[in-house]
């Protein structure tokens, strides 16, 4: 299991009227937390992306448990429990900074060659790091 | 059932380096097509709010089968098919204007009183006019 | 001069604690707004856009008289007062369903080579346009 | 003068199909950056709307120098300059990680007490505190 942890400090600009973090703002936090978590281990999406592949969400899942308020310390943690091959699941858990839990979601994305569009396996630096860190 | 259609212009600053409309978009496009079936069928959120009441998001699922583009002329579909007490359960399909259908979500909500924060049956204008939609 | 007029009902997402349209929303609505001026009078950015050409923002500036709310129905009027050559200058003016001015903005464009990454005249087709729209 | 300064990684979201941060996102990441100015020096500006007191924006310009993209990390620079009484001026200038300049910008805030929705001077803490940083 890969698992890595990204504080995010909530904006003003991220809250309602009823003073909660608006559900939509977590996709994007989301989105940080697995970027961060690339760049723990060694990658980063902006090189793959340049490589050619690129990752679109195919499915998000996202349930809400507690909600975040204006200036509350996040954290996000992100995991990958299974071996990614052309799907990678992230799960996510947002901890506010009581230790409250506030959601949970299962994200899909793939990896796809940019010229085709078509699914593929993850490119070969990315698919090594990934296998070394699951034989650990 | 109760159902709605919302058509919505992809601008340009909802897409992302890949072309596409980035997946956090379609949340608020999903909570744009209910608060519109609200307003087709007499009801307003606002109208709930000021009444006291909230509505958040207790949990939302999408699964993206096919991107939108900046321009895109979309069309979401926005279905109530349960009677709704506590909780309501939205379904979504969305679709670009060549009929590809390009995601479909469920997004469920409950009532809330704003003072106690506790979950509620619908305020009765809301319940009445939801009950009769569903007796038709 | 051109002068178009866009309604946008303001997003829940939109809105801030304090209850008002979030500032940064503006700025998301004006490029809505020159958008659907070009598209009334024949043009589409996103033509233009895959003809070789883009239209970075080169300056904004802002000044909020009043403030927008959730569920109001505003009028974002666009303006184009200069006849535009490598620089497009739009002038806005918001106002809500009662009329009251909320704010007004200039935003200066320009269109620039995308291969080059070098600012440029319009292409000949919005040139064209353009020019016989201002010596109406 | 009073001054900080915030690093800001660019989500992906926050980037547009021409490669680059759209431009009504730095309007975010500013409001980001007077927040944490304000707490570099002992200010909440959570605590501040919690005493009553709001600070909606009058006025924002910007311009910009050159584009960021995806996976940059930022340096947002804010300043006051000038003692605030009932505005406030934040300056702004953002980097780039190879110290390029990209944008700068002026925004103008208020105080304005919540109930009347009236201009009012600062509270008193932030006063003395705002004060002292000028005598330095």
């Amino acid at each position: 299991m890969i698992e890595h942890s990204l504080n995010i400090r909530v904006p003003y600009a991220d809250t309602d009227p009823m003073g909660f973090v608006h559900h939509a703002n977590y996709v994007r936090y989301f989105e940080n937390g697995r970027a961060e978590l690339f760049r723990a281990f060694g990658l980063n999406y902006k090189d793959i992306e340049e490589s050619g592949i690129q990752m679109p969400v195919l499915s998000m899942q996202v349930k809400f448990l507690n909600p975040a308020f204006y200036d509350d310390l996040l954290t996000v943690k992100t995991f990958i429990r299974e071996e990614p091959r052309v799907r990678v699941k992230f799960e996510y858990e947002t901890y506010n900074q009581h230790g409250l839990l506030l959601n949970t979601a299962e994200i899909v994305l793939c990896f796809m060659k940019k010229e085709t569009k078509k699914a593929c396996f993850p490119p070969e630096n990315v698919r090594k790091i990934i296998s070394e860190l699951f034989q650990k």
